[in-house]
């Protein structure tokens, strides 16, 4: 289980790179949403997946679909310390259907993401 | 990082948990919640702080604020494996305030939950 730690790294913050990770990655902008991430930050999409790392690998996973779904968030983050949890949508465009994920993210004290787990399947896909 | 297990379980009994969860607690019934948990559970409620175990604890921590908080979805609950991640509002009666809450819960294959860990802090209490 992630534990929460001390941080430098505020709530508004944390709910902020959330939003703006919505939005960098539905603009495609993918230097935008590797930014976010330390150099060294792992991405596990979906949990049990092997996890892509640092920035080069980071970029490889966000390119591959950047452009092509739209990423919004369901609810506020919810924060504890340097962890955010937020709830999201991702819809492909012109696929009739969404992904309901829920995303753990965990921040160092320069407000960087040092890793994302991101929970969904197949049982979390809706279609119109 | 809690990783989801080949399980039993399916999506749509994780899913139901969680509304039985809030409907139950909502409702006062305690024993009705402490039932869905396993004999030996945790629950760490928020992360970080001392976990409740097994059913007289977790019994303890319920009784201690059922009746006098209304528990509610909010969004759907993301199944992955033997694990949900749930979005929560808790409304204390006549607050005006209330707690935005996620809760992960991890299941063993009779459905019942093995651990609970809730993600929120002072960051993430609203006020109407």
């Amino acid at each position: 289980m992630q534990e929460q730690q001390e941080t430098t790294v505020t709530a508004d913050h944390i709910k902020n790179v959330f939003a703006r990770y919505c939005e960098l990655y539905s603009a495609a902008d993918v230097d935008g949403v590797v930014a976010l991430y330390a150099p060294d930050a792992t991405v596990e999409d979906p949990i049990g997946s092997a996890p892509y790392r640092g920035h080069a690998g980071i970029r490889e996973f966000y390119a591959a679909s950047a452009g092509s779904v739209l990423l919004e968030m369901d609810g506020r983050p919810r924060v504890v310390g340097n962890i955010g949890v937020g709830q999201l949508r991702a819809t492909p465009k012109d696929s009739g259907m969404y992904i309901e994920t829920t995303d753990l993210m965990v921040f160092n004290d320069e407000g960087l993401i040092t890793s994302m787990t991101a929970y969904w399947s197949p049982d979390t896909i809706y279609y119109d």
